[in-house]
């Protein structure tokens, strides 16, 4: 997600360590002492503006969440969210996808949320995908055993690229959906882009797959 | 697909012989004496009015195909189009998807297609679907080792059932279109079905997989 910079976000997430896990290295191993409970931890790596992140916690109080983003400006949306919403099973980390296993133990993570990743469409920018085979490596790893990830987009190019990508990979496609709004799949919670694609009449993709 | 009663249909089958092959257990093992060289052998299950197996077989004239129905008005108006096309390189059978076995040999065929089978959309008609579990065991009988799908629909639920069924048996998906007439697929033959709701503004769904 694009989003223009936000002045003074730097310094709003410095000021919220509660929530913004600042060395997050430090917790590798550790989630369930941050959360203070043992209750499962997912994470969505690329969490935007936080409103699924937030918007499932809120839903989900026996689940503890973790929103991951590189870009601060976006990140910082998330917090003021997380601010509003007074939750306590939330955190968000600063940190590249391509880095997890720094930052979480094998296992630690009970499931994983992609939701409207970057498309980068020209096959060049392949590895770049968050379903690319590298990827799927880093979350195998922090995972359990037949570990998911649930992943939606309104992308037609990733979305076919990403059911290859994981059946290449070895995982299996639990359930897909092909129109997601239209299907009967109960307790959604949209994204920003999803509410903004959706209403334009885009068709959003989702897919459960396991290792 | 269903289509209205053709009278004479029968009897139009049994007087074309060469292309409607009549006693097919008796071919098993031996299609490729039946087509007479060793080209590959492809076959479409659920054929209906034979417009793609006719034009596959027009345009691959290194290729066999055989055509599979199990009605038999649909199978007459088939043969039409083989006798119309003056091919030698397709032949047409009257049976179940389900008996496949009695009349291919094991890894006797080269690739299968499934083209707008029926959805049976209902749960308690689950096992009737073309991609169900027992099916794809018969498919895997006859095909080689790592032998194909190619399989294409307009519906929705059958394709994200289809997905997940491939998957879940363990087979591959080598490449998927959500949009097969915006995408950059060459040399799409179209079956009378495709072309009428490919008409009405109809996604076409693709999918190739292997086991």
């Amino acid at each position: 997600m694009r989003v223009r910079k936000r002045k003074g976000a730097e310094e709003h997430l410095a000021n919220n360590p509660y929530y913004v896990i600042l060395s997050p290295e430090d917790a590798k191993g550790k989630w369930h002492q941050v959360f203070g409970n043992d209750k499962p931890i997912h994470i969505e790596v690329g969490s935007g503006k936080g409103g699924f992140i937030t918007g499932m916690a809120a839903q989900n109080p026996d689940i503890n969440y973790i929103g991951i983003d590189l870009q601060i400006s976006v990140l910082s949306h998330a917090l003021d969210k997380v601010l509003a919403s007074d939750l306590d099973n939330v955190r968000l980390l600063q940190v590249d996808g391509s880095s997890l296993t720094n930052y979480f133990a094998d296992q630690e993570i009970d499931l994983l949320y992609l939701n409207f990743s970057d498309p980068w469409p020209k096959t060049k920018h392949e590895k770049r995908r968050l379903t690319y085979k590298t990827f799927l490596d880093i979350y195998k790893k922090i995972l359990p055993e037949h570990g998911e990830i649930h992943f939606k987009t309104d992308n037609r190019g990733l979305f076919e690229y990403s059911l290859a990508s994981f059946s290449q990979y070895g995982m299996v496609l639990q359930k897909v959906w092909l129109d997601l709004h239209a299907s009967d799949f109960a307790d959604n919670v949209m994204t920003e882009y999803e509410q903004k694609f959706s209403d334009k009449g885009q068709v959003i993709y989702r897919v459960e797959a396991r290792f």
